[in-house]
This record gives C-alpha cells, structure tokens and sequence, in this order.
C-alpha cells in the first residue's frame, strides 16, 4: 500500500520514455516502486497519457535579495504553480564583510517556513579572501551544504578579477564545489555607458547597445582559459549569444568540464522589446506567431521592463543561436534568472524614471521574472513544437541542475528512491491554449514578460516530495501550506568525472 | 512473485544511477518492477554492488558471409559470453540478383534455432535500383522489421555511387529506414594499391598506407553532404580519424541527424601492428601500459591478422582522437565490426601468402573478432579508468543502438516494460585482472587481436530476456541452449525527432 | 631615346604604388626603364595623375569553342577595349581520340593572326590515359609552352572520376603542370535535374537549384582532398560559395598550394536574375544600388541569360562570402570565365526554348560573356569604393595569374624586362559616369549580364607590349591591327615554391 | 651620371623579383633609376647575381630604456651590421608624468648624432588620461612624426585595462594611430609566480611556466574583441602561440584590420634551454640540425639567458605553429624584440641570481638581443631552405614594417623616389658557412641565444640611403660614421584602407 499512486502516464527521464501501462508507488516521499503491474495507493492519481516529468529544478533564482520584489512566500509559490518544485537562490558574501555567515543565516531565515517548494542556495562571492575561501568555505559547504558558488565579471560592486576568479577555482578544487560565472567584459560595458551618457542616449534600448555581444563573447572565452588554465569545472551563466555558445561547445569538444546555462528570455526575445514603445504605430509587436504584447501608447518607458543582463539580443538569428545550442547538447542547464522587480514602483524598474520624465537605463534595476513561465515555454514551445525530445526537456530543466549541483542523489529523475517530485502535463491537444496575462501567474510582480504568448500546455499537477501542491483543474494552489524545505547538497555529480589528478606545477 | 529477482546492484541507464537497495522484478521474459522494497521471485540473484546494466547490443555485427568464419552458432554463443544480448548483422541484396528476398530468407534460414542471442538484420544494399527502393524495401520493412540499410562507398563489387546514395536516402525519408555508410574514397585507394603493386610494396602495413586518413576524411564529408542536400539521417560506420569526427560533430552542432558509430580497434590498436613482425628483437610490442603480445619470430606474415578497413591508424595521437569522440559525445554507437576469419587457413588471411612465401595485402580478407570483447574493453579501459562514466558506456554500447535501429521499445534500458536484458558486473577490483588469450574467447576463430590485454572486470551473468545465459562464476556457458530470437524492428526513435517536412522543391 | 614614355602616372604594382615624378621608359614591346627623371620617347603619353596598372591577364576565357558564339577576333577585341591584353583560353583533349595534338593545331590555326591581345591555352582534359599523360603531355609542355590542364568533376562528356584526377596531379608534380578543377557534384546535380525534369520544374531559374551550394563545397572539399594526397598545386576555378571559399582558407592556412578562382558573376549577380522576368511588376530589379537591367514584359524566357555553372547564388550574404575571399587574400586569381553564346539564336541560349513555347533550362547552353567587363568591375566597385586596395586589384587580375600559369618572367607587373602591357585609368572622378549598355562592349554577342550597372571609371588606354591598342578618347579601337601573340609558357612560379620531396611511398 | 649604381643583382620585392640585367640607379640618397639598360655612376656595386633585398626595418627594438645593455651607439652598429637600416625604437610614456614630451626630448637627445641607421619611435603609453590622449597625442603626432602607441596587458607597472587600451583605441582612430599591444593575461602570470615562489620553484624554467600559452592565447583574444568593438586596427607584438596565430587568423578572415607581429626566438628556440643547463650530460642540447651550444656545466644559471615574455614555449609544435603563420601570411611583421641585457652582470640577467647562490626568475630582466641576427636567420632557415619565398621574407621584413608604420613613401621597397636602402646578399652557396659566436656580433652585449647556429648567408653589403655601411668582404663596418637620423613617419598605409565610418552610436 502506498502513500500515492500514478498510472497510466507517459513517464520521462533524461535519456528514456516509457509507455503506459506504468504505476508509480510513492511511500514517505520517496518514489519505493516503478511497475507495468498495477500498484494500489492511499491516494491515486490517472496521468491518462499525458506526460510525466521530474519536477523542475530552477538553478538559478533571486529572491529577497535588493531591487528583487519577490519574497520567498511569493516566488516559492509562483514556482510549484510552473511545475518546478525546487530551485537555487542566492546567499551573498558581501565585499569588506567579516565573516559571511551571519548573512547566510539571515537569509536562510527569511526563507525558513515560507517556502512552497524545496530550496537550496548558491554562495555569491565578492571577496575572495584567504580566510574565507580557505576558513568560511569549507564550513559553508560541510554546514549548509552549499557546494557551489558564483562569482561576477562585471557590476563594480560585486566583481572579482581574473587573479580572483582563480583563487575561487582552485578552492572549488578543493572541495568539490561548482563555480558559475556572470561573464560579461566590464570595462567595455562602462566604456559605452560612458559614451551614451555623453550623448544623452539613455533611453531603455541603450541598456542593450551598452552591453553588446562582444562583451559576453570576451568575457566567457577568458572565463573558460581561466578554468582550463586550473583545470577546474565551470558553468557560465545566463548565456546568450552565438559565439559565446561556440567557445563553450569547442571546450566542451576537448572534454573541458565547462557548462553553459541559458534562460528563455535569449530564446524568445529580441531587444526590438526595450524600443518597441518609442516607435509610433507599433501596437502589437510580433516578434513570432505565438506572440503579441498589448502596450500603451502612452507610456514610452515600456521598454525597461525588459532590462536585463545580459541583455536580450538584437535578432532573430542571434535566438537562434541560443535554440541550437538547447538543442545540440551545448546548453548543460535551463534556468529563468528569475530577477523580478516591479514595473510601476519607484524602487523597481521607475527607478530609471526621473522627476522631469527622463530616462536612465543606468539606473533600471536589471532582471526579469521567470520561475514560472520557464517549463511551460520551453513545454510548448521546444517539446510541443517537435523542436527538442521531451527527454532533452527533462534533462536541461531537472536532471543536469541536480547532478551539476549535487543534488541527483535526491531529484531530478523519476527513479526509486528519489524524492517524489514529479509534474503531469496534459496529453497534447487536451488543454486549451491561452495567451497569458500577468494575471494568471502567482508571483508578485506587476507584469511578465511573456505576457501575450500562447501556451498549448502547462503542469497539470505538481507534486512535491509525494504530496500535490497544484492541480489546475481543482481550484490550482488553494490548500497548499508551505513545507517547502532546505536542500543540503553533496558535491556534483557532474564534474565530479573530472580526473583527480592536479595540473600540474601549481598545488 | 517474480520469475526472477535481482537486488543488491546499482542500477545503470544511459543517464542515471541508482544505488541499492534496488530490487529488479522480471516476469514473462520483462523487467516488470524496479522497486527499493523487497520483491520475491522464483530465481534471485545478489548482484552484490556491481553495476547492473542493459544487455550490451552490438550493431554491427558480420556473420556467415563470405569470408567470415564465424557462423551464427558460434557467433552468438561468443556475444552473450561477453554481455552482449543481441546484436545486428548484415543481410545483403547482391547486385543483378532479382529480387533480395530470397537470399534474405536463406539467410534467416542459417540463423534459425542456432543463436544464443537475439538478432536482428541491417539490409546491405549493392544495387538500388527503382523496383528494389520502391517494391521490396516496403515488403522488407514491413514484412520482416530490416529497418536499416547499408552502403558502401568503398569495395567494388559493393559500392555504389553518389547518386545511389541519394536514392537510398530518399527511400529512407519515405520508409523511416536508417541509412548506414562505409566512407572510403574507393579511388584513392585504387590508385594507391595501383602504386604499392607496382613497387611490391605488398606487406600487410601497406594494406594501411593504402586507405590513408584522407580516404576517410574526404568521404565522410561527402557522405555528410549528401544527407543534408535530402535532409536525411546518416550513420556514418566504423570511424576511424579525426578530421572525420570533426565533420560528424559540426553537422552535430548544426543539428543535422548526423551519427557516428566506432569500435574497439580504433581506440586501442595502431598500424605497429601490421608490421610488427617485420621487424627485428620486438617480441612484445607494448602499445600502451595493459597490452603485451607474444609474437613469433618465424612468421613473418603475423601483421595480417590486423587487416580490417578502414585501416588501424598510425599514431597513439589519432586514437585519442577518437576516444576524445567517445568521451565527448560524437559517437552514437560503439559497436565490433565483428568480421572475423582465421589465420592459419587458406581461406582465411593466409589467402594473401602466396605459395613461394610472398604476400599480398590486397588478397587477406579484411576485418577483426570482436563481439565478445566490445563489452569488457570499455568497461575495463573506459569506465574503470575514469574516462567514460558508467552512463556513457550504457549509452554508447546499449541504449543508443537500440534507440537509432528502432529497438527502444524493447531494449536498450533498465525499465519497466522492456526485455530483461542485463549484465552484471564485479564490483570494482573484486575480479582477478587476466591477460586475455585466444583460448578463453568462444568464437571459432584462431586469434583475437586482443590478446595480451589485461581486463580488470569482465560480464560476471548475462542475462537474456530474464534467463541466465552466462554465470562466469559457475561453468560459463555450460546449460545453456539457443533460445535467442529474431527481432522485427520498428522506425528509428532517434531520427524520428527528425522534421517530417522535407526539403523544398524534390517531392 | 624610348619607343614610347608614359609619366605623370600612379604606378601600381601588387604590392606597392610609385607617386609621380615617375617616367616608364619602353623600348622593344619591354619596359626597360622607370625612373624619377625625365626620359624622353618618340611618343609620349601623359597619364595625368591616373593609375597605371599592369596589362590585365583574364585566365578563364572561352573562345571558339562549342556552345561559345565569340571567336578569337572578336574576343580579343573585346577584350584589349576592357583593359585586358592577355587571356588564357581552352584547347580541349577529346575523349577516345587519339591524340590531342591535331585538334590543338587546329585550335591554333583558327586563332593565327586574328587576335588583338596576347592569348595562351591551357588543355582541358577529358581522357587521362597513360599514353596522353606520358607521352603527349610532355610534347604538350616543351613545344607548345601549355603548362595547365584543366579537369571537370561534373557534365558527363567531360568530367573524369577521382583516380583520373589523382593520375593528372601526379602527371603535373612531374612535368610543372597546373591543374584546375571545375568542382562541383555531378550525381547531386544528375539527381536534382531528374527531380525537376519529372515535375516539370524547367524553367530558367531551376538550373541554380539543381546545383545548390552543397555540390560546390563537397566536390571542392574532395578535389583538396584528392591534391593533398599527392601533395599537390591545385586551383579551384570560378569558385562561387562561403564554405567552398572556407575549406581553401583552411587549406591555405596549413600552407598547402590550394588556389582559388573566382568570377564577376559571383560577385554582383543574385539568383533572382534567372526568375526575375517570371515575377509581374518587376520591371527594373535592383540587387545593389548602381544596378539596373530593363526587361521586356513580353519575354518570360530572358533568365536564361543567366544561365551558368556554378550557378548564380541566392542570396547577397552568399555574394558577400565572395567579397570577403577576395579581400582576405584566399582568392588567387580573378577571371571572367567568358563564355559567350547568344539569347536570341537557336544555336544560342534559346536553345533551351521549345517550338511549343514551354522552357529547358537543361538544354540552354551555360556561360556568361564578361572579358570586357572584368577589369572595369572590380576597378569600380573594389578599388574606387575603398574595398580593397589597388594593389589587391592588380595582384588577383594580373601578377597572379601570371604567376600561377608560368608567365611572370614576362607579364604580370609594371617591372624592368616585363613587356611593356599597362592600363591607363582616369583620376578618379574625372570620367563621365555611365550605364552600361550591350551596345557599348566589342564582342558579338547580343547582350552583357551587366547590362544597367554604372561605371565610374574604365580604361583610358590599353596598351600591348608597348603599342597604344586602345585610347577611349580617341576614337577607342580604330586603327588596330591584330598583332596579339601566342604566349609560350614557363613553369608556374608560385606552385614552384612547393617542396620538391615526393610524398612518402609513392613514386 | 648617378652617385651610385648597383648592376648585375636579382631585385627582390615583396611580391615580385627582377632578374638581371638590371641597373639600379641612385642619386641624393634615393632610388633614382630602375632600368635594363647599363647606368653609369661615381660608384658602382656588382652584385653579382646574390639578391638585392630593401633594407631591413626592425619594428621593435628596446634601446637604452631601463635594464637594456645596449645604447643607440651600439644598437645602430649592431643592427646595419645585419641589415637592417631602420628601427623604431620605444619612448615612453610613464605614469604620473605631467606631460611626456619633455622624456621625450630627452629620449632623442640620446639618439642624435650617435646613430649608424635611421630610426623611428613608437611610444608607450602607460597612463592615457585624457589630457594625454586629447592634447598631448595630436602633438606627438605632428610635431614628432610619431604615430604608433603601444600598450601593455601585463607588467603591473605599465599595464593599462581593458577600458584604457579602448580609450586608446579610439585616440588612434581620431589621430590615425596604429595601436600595438602586448598580449598576455596579468592576473593569471601573478597567480602562478605566487604559487611558485611558495614552493620554491624559482630556477630560470619557472619563468616560462609562470607565462603558459594559455595567457597569451586569452589575452589575444581579448585585444581583438576590443579593438573590433571600436572597430580600430591593432598589432599583436611578439607572438608566440598557435592559438592566438588561430585568432589573428580568424579576425583577418572576416578582413578585421589584426594584425601578427612575431620574432626569431618564437621560429628557433625552445623552453629546453631555459632548463638545459640543470640537466646532467646535456653539453650540448641540440634542438635542429643547425643548432648546437656550447654550455659550461659549472653554472646552473645559464637558463636565465634565454628569459623573454612571453617565454619561449615548451614544444617543437608550438614552434612549427609559428612558423606556419609566416608562410600562410597572418604574420605581418617579422621583428627582433631586441631588449637586451647582459648576462655576467648584476644589473643584468644575474640580478636574478642571490648572494646565497639561489635563483629567482621573476627578478631577471626579461629580453633576448637579437637586431643583428634578425634578417640573416629568417633568410637562411626561411629563404634558403626554400620554407618561404625571397618576397615573403621582404614582406614581413621591410615592406610591410613600413607600411604598417606610415613608412612606405620613403622606405621599405626597391622602388624609384624612395631611399636608397639596400641588403645584398651572397649568391646562394658562395659564402663559407659558420657558426655563430657572440664575438662576431657589433652589439654590447656578451651573449646571444642564437650562438651555435650555422648560418649560409648574411648581409654582404648594407646600403643606408644610397652609402654602403657595412661590406663584409671589405672590412665590415671599419670607416662608418653615425649618420642614421631620425624619421618622422605619416599615417599607416596598411590600416588606412579602414572605412572612414565610425561604429555606431559612440561617437
């Protein structure tokens, strides 16, 4: 007898499919039994053909963090509603701070309680000190189980240096812990901020002129030398352009452990968005067929709702980069950067909105919100569409996030005696499309931007450890308590194949 | 109650593992539960900590054709002794013969009631004309499962030409057939044997410098051209450089439905072999730290024993590029090209030793045994060493050949649903390390070009649609009698991904 | 005192450029002295500021052959009012003749006393047999001064397979031959045309889809493949597409002697050319911005016009793929691959038009006219709008070819010794812009591709070992007698560089 | 009747070669004359068929700047005595100077008078506030003739940032400023020099591995991605890698305006000597056939002669890719690098070595001398070993140097109006082989890395505008007096073919 039983679905791991007829047991929030022979439950639930995926994971999530609106109650939940049921934020060790803990602590509190779904937390490091990589880390790691950091190339406040970013490497050497990386070029990025500010352009679109291609495409071939030059694993971050895609899959071709995550807004926008409110008579912007935005005519700072980094790119063929890097194996993880802040809100994105109506991009704080639109668009939108296998989907936005991070002992698959984190969709063609309004979502923010696309699917249930925490034909979320938990994650899996054996001269 | 139990191991599929406790299930031949509580059976076995993985299927498999000594019987009693359970071989449609199936029922006939594995069959296609494409290719896939063709660009008597090809592939698009290539430049090596002959260069080594790298390389790269001006899928077989495999990973990248397949000689055998014995005081030539052979001074003919074509290369540099190709992905199937005939026979290599003692490589029969070693050589040299992990060499040698030749609903994986086909292996270091000698292969060939290799594990059960049809530990083989069957394949799931619109213009 | 002194000029070499005071002495059809101090000559011509480039040297001209309506008088007059005083045409080796050598007489004959430039031939080479390539060729060479073949990889009643091509580069290593190769795929284009053929996709436009891009870059990919076997010179002639002009990229970049041809065709015409007349309310078709072409409502046939091998490309960013070649130094030398038959002729491109009205572009003869208008092209669109360097003008238009077909002991620069064959261009802006019109050109066919383009400059004067044959303000061509010459050649001086040790084993 | 006339020699320029007769004629300093027909002069020079090649222009020489040996009196001598007739030498720029022109002055003040070539000065800029860039450059510029900058990413003390070489950038496109840059990652070099020093591992060798590949190939990458963000002409110095050759490579591909400096000891030397001397029965490490050291095995500092960054690199591969890049034309300047510093001198090379006899890399001055050697070792390990052409060694050597530099209207070709600056050479075979010995140099130095190579040629005679300064035959340099003066140099020619067009948006 179990806790819960699934039947008849379609089940989905990373590499294999299996047809019905499939039950699976759950027992103490564990899958206990996979079997073509019926198995009887306390509770069952017909998956009657539809798809049967891991729950997702979303390794990369800001919450509570400055000029983010979203609070873990709020993300949290928004999140299950999307189909992840766990995901990755962040603690911050703060520049000229004595000892990061404390924070940590903070942070880890804010959460406590709050959360609707599972949560583990990557380590930012801005201050790369001796005593903390060599003193703090390793009780980070044996304590909280936080086997991964992330260091920024750009953003003077939070930015380390190449010196840096090998100390960090060679620590996470040390202890297993995975590096992630912002690789942007920042003096070019402060280079042209400068020349736009001379000439008064400040407008949104000139958030993305500030940033271009070129930065990302420097910034992440320098970040893979620095890694080979250690021999250390590394992921880049949110990556969205063509050529940087190339140096990660020619690093990848050498067998280098380097990993690349992208976000669905490099996959469906172009930064026709951040303008498309300056040009007249440009109502619906169509950038593909599923897609219309609604916008005021009135409002010419639309635009910096789109404001993020890197920013979103200036074509079509530049998206398509990104699609075929999803699709051929570059892309290691699919995360949303879920970096929310309210539109209408003079601590959100208006901050850019000065007193005499002018604008400043500089100003705008970055990032969108995304953690629970990122499994249905890539559902519909890669899967649906026959661009990607409902394998591959499985793989960048569940299984590679556990194994990168250390945490495929206990999710990412539907295997026995995994956590009973599963999501059923609809049978294609079962649901009936919609455009999404901000409305619809769960998250508290003032907008999305993904508003107008069409969905021909969404999580039907989300199931957490065993228990359902959103089933869309019944009343969505509406009985669910937050017993949400801290993740403690091992060492990854994934780079975890990297020979033992150190480069040599240099330990 | 179960047929038979199998607890204790950790279970191995192309992307996850999963750790004991594990209780494997099989009733009526399936696996039909996979659970972490106990499970009862007729028969159990304690896999006691070793890997479990899917039965080994070797795609590539030449078996009671001219020129092969090995015959059903003794080539499928020599597969399961080494973890494969089912494997592929080759029926061929001679050139000017009528209709192919009559010899393709002859050759079902020779299979019938011998084999100790399961088989299925590619279709060798000499001669495409628009009655064979378009009339018995429809009869062959449906009548007897051959999903899967097989051309040659190189051998005269097989090959075709490029506008051959192009047909071939077209019926392919139209039937959901898999097309195979051998891609040789047949011209090059035409005209260089034309210059050894000339010179009485005709050692076995120059069997070798007959079929340079740029053979390879230069018809690869047609070959790949060729599929995408039809948007078709293409195996590329037996692969062999690394130019080559730098052509199948940027069609790869592109997202062509480009595959690549390798087998053992290319990753552990260089062209010293074939002439090894040629020269003076190297009794043992020592390739790499594992590998000794015993040679005999008095034969000087020896090198021929390791003719097969494409050739093994020249230098330990390009066998690591294809090893790079196995640990980075290129490689779709890791298969033997099992095509064995025996030394000391005059049907055999010894054709190319003329009675006045002079030898002609030209005449040796091509081609290496290899089904019962395939298996343990990976395991032993990839996963053992670290360089592959265990998922990777179920991927390579199991799960992805059943997926590309329409035998995933199956095989291929350790799920629900599918044939119990499964290897366990000896825990790690629990195995006494050997140097493999003929005498212990079950093949009814006279050498392997193995020999002297030190295997560090090898299949402890294979088990065959969830009978025991190889105890290592308790008389190997002894019981065991020819149950295997004859598989009826379905359409490739791994090219079906493949867009179903075609290209403009040609339908 | 010289026979004639031009001064005042701009002299430009291929890699450096004199400024005035400058004075070319000429005396005995050579220059015999160039100096910064006055010389005096029984005629003097002051070129007032304008470039004084070397005699243009077009190496792919087709004359007097099947299919071409020019003959060498007409040719040759076209070709010195455009600047260009030698040409390289083609005497062909039938296949099954006998021997060449009558029909190279022949050939000869025809051109004796006709020609208004200097004219040298290469061999094309349709039937590589021992005795031709042993025997005649070494004739070939010593008395008649050809020391270029040229082979076809595709049209069926010339085209010889890979080991022919092997067999004709070993005959060149042998004797300083260079080959050159029409490179595309012939059974891809045999395929395509029966496709076509049989859904009735005949009209003019279809010729460029039966040969897409991909038969180019197989068949130049193999043809660098095949020369790098035997270590081998080779030129790639009109190359027409971004990946062919890649694979020579990379072949040069390993140093390997792979050269490569390209044509005006390939740089301002676009594949809409073929079906532009098709299309309603498209009356003057503007591909760039100096260019437009009248056409007749009436004539659905005229892109038969169009018509050649490779095919005009699709796209403008294919055509750019070629200006890059020609500006990053891949491309060797720059040709027109004049190959003239008339529209409105039966024996012409009308060919390809039925009795009943319905179209076959398989039978509409291939070639484009363009000696004429060679130089004039990329002197206006390359050198005048700042793409590339006079020197790069003059390198691939005339040191090169002289250079890679053994002429530079006496063509091919602005040196002491050379003949004295210069171009006079107008200072730039001082020419009367001007619509090309058909009318304007010299040969006698009845239309120019280039119909509609504006020319901001030609030549002012061509002048032939140092006797005035053109002088555009002065009545251009009329008092001209035919005095062009045959042109033994040498050996080629930049395959000559090439290292003279065999490669390994086969010679 | 002409001051000199130079008869009877093979006139070789950077794309063609003239054989005799030929008469080259020189009248106040310059070329006057090029003719076929005998001139006449005060003095005349039979060449006596050896080639005439354009005085050599070494484009990077360190002289009296702190930790060089040699002084302008010396260098000068040294380098006609190989040659080369013009330099460009270093000024510099330091920081937190006010203004640099007084250092400037000063820095001539050393030169005047005391010089036996001409020379010309780049200067480096180590500080490029905007007083700097905006005022002081355009009178560099105007007043001193000086339009070349060079900057550093490594050595902390002259090192600017990214967005700093940007600022200079855009300062070079304003003023027509060729931008050299010094590529190697900084922060990766400190990360190892401080791992090493903690282990103690400070022998000469340590340098090297203190400076791997890596850096350079980064760093590389890096300088390109700025200067196509600006969209400005850039020179690598000193390059020595494969991969980064890979980046120049790829950006002149695209016609990027990249452009490749390299040097001797990156063809000739590697990173064995720099560790030969701790090695036990190495007397003599030979590296080619060419090439033998005489070692003293009583000093285990003899490595320190050989350090220079980026160091000599570890492999006879990496050399090979070197080499490679000269051939196939991405190299664009061949220069010396010449920085030398004694070896047997507390100030010099054994400023490294401690009184306690231990040894510290990171103190030694890095720098090889090698102005003399320069031309002689790429002609005969280039020229006469066939490896490249004579006009390919003009081109990197003279002809371009000048270009690159704003030279071209007066130096660095054999052409009429320019000076009278020439290298004859010894007809092939004439001269007596030698091997190279330090005493047989005009530096003031007392060693060089090139001892013990044989050389087949050198310079016979150097002519510096139209006076012979160096006749080897004829007592060498006994009766020379310092005339070299100083030269103002114009805009680049080579980067002047840039568009005019700015990039968008930043200006």
């Amino acid at each position: 007898m179990f806790d819960l039983v699934i039947y008849n679905g379609v089940i989905v791991n990373s590499s294999t499919i299996i047809y019905p007829p499939s039950y699976i047991g759950i027992k103490n929030e564990k899958i206990a039994c996979i079997s073509t022979e019926p198995l009887t439950g306390t509770r069952s639930i017909d998956a009657k053909g539809g798809f049967i995926t891991p729950g997702g994971i979303d390794a990369h999530v800001h919450v509570s963090q400055p000029c983010t609106s979203d609070t873990f109650d709020s993300a949290t939940r928004s999140s299950i509603c999307g189909g992840t049921t766990s995901f990755v934020c962040f603690a911050t060790q703060e520049r000229g701070v004595k000892s990061a803990i404390p924070d940590l602590k903070n942070y880890l509190a804010l959460a406590d309680g709050k959360c609707y779904c599972d949560y583990a937390m990557h380590m930012i490091v801005t201050d790369p000190t001796p005593t903390f990589l060599e003193e703090e880390m390793p009780i980070i790691v044996k304590d909280y189980g936080i086997t991964s950091v992330k260091v920024y190339m750009t953003y003077k406040i939070w930015s380390v240096n190449d010196k840096q970013i090998l100390q960090v490497l060679i620590m996470g050497r040390k202890l297993g812990v995975t590096t992630m990386i912002h690789a942007e070029n920042n003096d070019v990025i402060e280079f042209l901020i400068d020349k736009f500010e001379k000439t008064g352009q400040t407008e949104p679109y000139f958030h993305a002129a500030s940033r271009p291609f070129i930065c990302e495409d420097e910034a992440s071939y320098r970040a893979i030398s620095l890694a080979n030059t250690v021999d250390q694993a590394l992921l880049i971050v949110h990556m969205s352009t063509k050529e940087s895609m190339a140096h990660v899959r020619k690093a990848q071709t050498k067998n280098c452990p380097i990993y690349s995550e992208t976000c669905p807004q490099y996959l469906f926008l172009t930064s026709e968005y951040l303008k498309s409110h300056t040009h007249e008579h440009k109502t619906t912007p169509v950038i593909d067929d599923g897609y219309e935005i609604e916008v005021s005519q009135n409002d010419s700072f639309q635009g910096a709702k789109y404001i993020c980094s890197p920013p979103i790119r200036e074509t079509q063929d530049e998206l398509e980069g990104v699609w075929q890097a999803i699709e051929n194996g570059t892309v290691t993880v699919y995360s949303s950067d879920h970096s929310p802040c309210n539109y209408d809100d003079k601590e959100g994105k208006k901050k850019g909105l000065k007193e005499d109506g002018s604008m400043d991009f500089a100003v705008v704080p970055n990032g969108l919100p995304g953690v629970e639109t990122r499994l249905p668009l890539l559902f519909c939108y890669g899967v649906e569409t026959g661009r990607i296998s409902p394998q591959r989907f499985v793989e960048v936005s569940s299984t590679n996030p556990a194994a990168l991070y250390g945490m495929s002992s206990f999710k990412g698959s539907i295997d026995i005696g995994l956590d009973a984190d599963l999501v059923i969709w609809y049978p294609k063609g079962e649901m009936k499309p919609f455009k999404l309004t901000n409305e619809m979502l769960h998250h508290d923010i003032d907008h999305t931007p993904f508003a107008g696309m069409t969905f021909t699917n969404w999580p039907r249930y989300s199931i957490l450890r065993g228990k359902v925490v959103w089933d869309r034909d019944n009343g969505g979320l509406k009985e669910v308590v937050p017993e949400g938990k801290y993740l403690k994650r091992g060492r990854s899996t994934m780079t975890m194949k990297r020979s033992e054996v150190p480069p040599k001269y240099f330990y």
